[in-house]
Parts: structure tokens; sequence; C-alpha cells
């Protein structure tokens, strides 16, 4: 009757990586429609000091792939920062979904009372509970930089309502 | 040992509702700062058909405030979309927290399973199990008003990092 760590991680992480993937068509068909090279869209930042939209997207699956990795007490595979093209990100969205799918389901579910220790920065070093690992610092970062994504495409003028964010959810509607 | 959806929701609330609060603190200061109307910001949009940063904050309150309420099988309160300052939203976000406090945690907890019935739109109705409107509807849309109220502000130049949106969470560092 409970939530489970893996209901909570991974069908959020692929539903939400999902909806990211086909926003990125989106975004493609954006720019060949209006003539611009989807590099120009891929380097947009919304302020100067902020990631752009490649970095954004590499960002989101990082940490899905490395917080749910950390939950079921693996290695995650890595991941070098090489993409360059929209399908090249879709390509690391796709590879992101598929490896936290195949993670250990009862794993993640035992791991809410362990302690998570993970870098932050170069030279620290977080400890959290794994629930609160979840709650409060993978799932805000992932939705953060998602949304950024979506937000900085939004900017641009490619038509996305926030029903592409949200994705195929698993929604009655009557 | 398992995840409860109380914790999933409250504290998260709490949590990012209470770092929001603060970001529109140095909202306040850089528009003193820079000697502009406070208005300009609560009026500033990424795209001209998106939500300006007050309805971004409004709406962000409303899914916590209605979520929270849904899975504890409660009335949500009214709260009608006056404000137009930053200390009205200020007071905004702190009735939202403090309703969300006084909530039955278990009566959330005993949600998942429950179907939430909730209006979309003017007209239809979604039907989804607790644990699915949590995670997959409530949380993420919670999220992207958070992320794109906080992008409005970054994108404006007031000087906030992601740590000003993640808030005061349960971390050790070392």
């Amino acid at each position: 009757m409970s939530l489970t760590m893996s209901q909570a991680s991974l069908l959020t992480f692929e539903i939400t990586l999902n909806a990211l993937s086909a926003v990125l068509d989106k975004a493609e068909a954006f720019a060949t429609a209006k003539k611009v090279d989807p590099a120009v869209l891929l380097r947009t930042r919304l302020s100067p000091d902020m990631f752009d939209l490649t970095r954004q997207v590499q960002i989101a699956t990082d940490q899905a792939r490395r917080g749910a990795a950390r939950l079921a007490g693996v290695e995650a595979p890595s991941a070098p920062d090489t993409e360059t093209t929209i399908a090249q990100l879709k390509e690391r969205i796709g590879k992101t979904v598929a490896f936290v799918k195949g993670l250990d389901h009862k794993a993640i579910d035992a791991s809410a009372e362990r302690e998570i220790t993970f870098p932050l920065g170069a030279e620290k070093k977080g400890h959290m509970k794994g629930d609160d690992y979840l709650n409060h610092f993978v799932l805000p970062n992932f939705y953060f930089h998602c949304t950024t994504a979506y937000d900085i495409l939004r900017h641009c003028g490619v038509e996305i309502g926030k029903q592409d964010f949200i994705g195929q959810i698993p929604l009655r509607l009557t």
C-alpha cells in the first residue's frame, strides 16, 4: 500500500526523459521550419552565466543515471559530455532511460534508510538518507534541469506546451 | 523502511516553497538596488504566451495546496489570484506552507492506492491512483512552476544560484 523508492524514481525518470526527448524533436522541427541551425538552440542560455540547452539536457540525464545508480548501489556508466547535435542528445536520453529501466527495483526499494554519499563540487561530499536523497536532492535537481531545458526552447519560440513537459502519464480522462 | 506519501509530498513542498520565498527576497533586493519597480519583475515572462512570474508562483502554491489536500481527502482553502506585490506572494507561500504542514500525515500515507479525481481544464476530470497522482502529476507540475519562477528571475539578472532553488535540505557535508 505504500509508495516505493523505485516507483518514485525510475518511472518518473522514464516518463519525464521520454517527454524531454519528444520536446527535442519539436525543437529540431522548429529549426528546420525556421531554417536556423539547431546548434543555435543547443547553445542558447536564459542568462550568460547559466548553462546552455545542451548542458541542461546532459545534467538532467546525469541526475537520473547517477541518482538511480546510487540508490541501487551500483556504478553508473560514464557519459562523456560530447554531444553537439539534437540526435546525440536524444541518444543520451535513450541510453539513460534504458539504464534506469534495467536497475534492480528491490535494491532501490531497500535504500530509503541507507546513507547515500555523493560528490558535491570538487572536494566535498554530501551524505543523505536514501529517501531524503531522492526527494530533496535528485528529484528537484532533475526537474530543475528538465524544466530549464523546456524554458529555453519556449523562450526561443518552439511551440510546446506544459503537456509536452509532463509527458505520457497514467491518467484516465472523463 | 519504505517511503511514505506524506514524506514525499509535504516536506518537499515546505522546503521548495520556503526556498522560493527566499528567492523572492533576493528579487526584491535586486529591484531596490537597480531602482526598478518590483512589479516589472512580477510581470516578466520568458515568452509572450507563457505565464508571468506572479502566475508561476500562484500556480506553484496551488499545486502544493490542492495536491496535498486531495491526497489528505480534505478541501483545500481557496486562494484568490489577487497578489500584486512580492510581499503578497510571500504571504501566499507562507499560508501554503502552514496549510500543508497542518495536514494529517496518516491520511496522506493511506492515499497511495486511492483514486484521486481532479478537474482538468474547464470540463474534463482526471483520475489517477494517489501515488501516480503525486509522482507524475503534482510533483512535476509543482517543480515546473517553481523552476520557471526561478528561471524568470535569473533571466532578469537576479543573482541567484541553484542552491537558492534547492533550499535547506537534510544534507550532511564532509
